[in-house]
């Protein structure tokens, strides 16, 4: 098993550490991109390299309907077949079977679902979930699990979390892949009983690093916020912590600040196409009309090839033409944007500043 | 004026040769990327310049209705607009105004027509074409011209060419810039009385340089290839000569048999957004099942970046999924393959090997 956290040191809650993969390592507090497909949307994998992307996530839901992952295995694995040297994460499907397959049917067995692509009838039991993960060949695999929507009642919560637990002891006892990790995942929305009580389990399952999910589904920003230190609480302090979905960089620099390793959001790839633009002073419109005769970088002090290379007012016109280069260009500036900012955050600890840093760094600060 | 052409060597009617330019160094026979809009779709000028695209097309009259012609003056030219060192040739406008705009009404005097973005009103005079294309600096601008389709009488090609030749008298007096060339365009559709008439007339004029306008624009290609020789014979030999809007790879090797030294096409970018790749083989659906599980590269001798970094069967999966980075590396590698196409031309001509060549590279040579 090449799979190893390493703690580096704490300041705060906030932590610094490093996960040890069998295709490197990540140095956390850290942020995925987000790969739906095997790509990151309109980017090579050199243009991520050369922003400083550390690890890039995988769709199982997506990457099992098309090409299947059956086909990636064949092709070497999910890394090659994306040519993605680095680390990868996958998770589970559950979270896309809840979002967008139709007709889903779930029980103790298993979720079944239409495919959203061509409605076909399709199962997935948690271990159905590893071995795709195991064919995907990621270097961190996550459990099936249920995630209601923050809306549901209590008893929905309970029963989410009852399966969870049942769900992640079977995942641990159907994975045999010693190069891939398995990481489990606490739900129970912001009922801090529920939270305890399925970390608990988890933990007594004894999984190499665990998620919080079942934020970011509906609940509101402060609830998630309020709920983010007493969960981390209930985790071990020797295992990585990876926060699901989340999110914007205010929630990502406040949950780091709650003892957070690992981050993922679609925020600046779908940003980046829809012409907003991640900065240091807040989002940017590029379709703005004042931007059409601005040659000024996004941020002067971006050493991204966008604002290198490229001026707002270029940005601006590749927008309004419908030209493919303005989201490639704009997703790059974006997830350099996120990649930087975890790296200063990293930095920040370091060196002990971290509660300054989160303060100059947040809205309102400086 | 630092415009120059240097004759290297000829082998047949084929040559080789140099165009210097304010922007660097064209080696000839070249062939074009389209860069319509200010940017060829889909790549950034670092991958353009990596598959080793000497120069670039731009549209005059789409950059004229976007962002505008005195917007990209004020942001000091096209070529830093977008970011693009190398060489750049703009077309006059007339060649979209005649296939895209409405409700065109053509004298003496201008080409008034609708614009296909917004249904404005806008008048295209030759001294405006000059003044837009002195605003964009690119290094080559076309004078106006009129190019009937292949499909109309001779008394519209007879008053074609007797209007082109007005308004190429009316261009030359009207170009100022020093640092741009301004090439003629010899109109007559297959009339080779009336090409002799045209390209005497603008010879006279002794512009730096000529284009072979009115082919591919209905005519059959035997028609066009049967032309290009007597209509090169028309031209001065110390004057580069452009045939505009060609072409196929088989057809371009064939019009260097003819004496031309600069092409422009979309196929290439326009086929790999639709999954059609160009291989010395001949070409290739992407979308094909039988690529599913190809783990080949595209072509196994092409060191362009997607053949050197990604497999059939990933640009397959890419294309089914829609997904944005398989346009991005079909394209990258088709203007990769005309780019070698042209190499492999300029060897054979030094070697004066170019018949042979050209036996080999045409379909059902080898």
């Amino acid at each position: 098993m090449s799979f190893r956290f390493e703690p580096l040191r704490t300041d705060g809650l906030a932590r610094r550490g490093r996960i040890h993969t069998t295709h490197g390592v990540i140095e956390t507090p850290a942020f995925m991109a987000v790969g739906t497909q095997g790509t990151v949307k309109g980017l090579t994998p050199e243009q991520l390299e050369c922003i400083g992307t550390q690890v890039v996530l995988g769709n199982t839901y997506h990457l099992t309907l098309r090409p299947g992952d059956e086909t990636i295995a064949q092709l070497g694995g999910i890394h090659r077949f994306m040519n993605w040297r680095r680390p990868i994460l996958t998770d589970s499907g559950g979270y896309q079977i809840y979002s967008l397959a139709a007709n889903l049917k779930i029980d103790d067995h298993a979720a079944v679902f239409r495919s959203h692509l061509d409605g076909s009838l399709l199962e997935l039991t948690p271990e159905k979930a590893i071995r795709i993960q195991e064919n995907l060949g990621s270097d961190i695999a996550m459990c099936l699990d249920e995630c209601p929507p923050a809306t549901a009642d209590v008893a929905a919560h309970r029963e989410a979390v009852r399966r969870t637990i049942l769900w992640a002891q079977r995942s641990k006892a159907a994975h045999r892949r010693p190069d891939q990790a398995l990481f489990g995942i606490v739900q129970g929305s912001t009922d801090l009983d529920l939270r305890g009580q399925c970390a608990a389990a988890l933990v007594s399952l004894d999984f190499p690093g665990y998620a919080l999910g079942g934020f970011s589904v509906g609940e509101s920003c402060q609830q998630m916020l309020a709920a983010l230190s007493p969960c981390t609480a209930l985790l071990p302090e020797n295992k990585p912590r990876y926060l699901m979905g989340v999110g914007r960089p205010e929630d990502i620099v406040r949950a780091v600040g709650s003892g957070i390793d690992l981050f993922d959001c679609v925020l600046p790839t779908r940003n980046g196409r829809n012409a907003n633009a991640f900065t240091a002073q807040g989002t940017l419109r590029l379709r703005n009309a004042s931007h059409k005769r601005d040659s000024a970088p996004l941020e002067s002090d971006c050493q991204c090839p966008t604002c290198r290379l490229h001026s707002r007012a270029y940005l601006h016109h590749l927008f309004l033409a419908d030209e493919m280069l303005g989201p490639i260009l704009l997703s790059l500036h974006n997830l350099a944007h996120y990649n930087q900012l975890m790296l200063n955050v990293r930095q920040a600890i370091d060196e002990g500043r971290f509660a300054a840093f989160a303060e100059s760094a947040l809205p309102g600060g400086k």
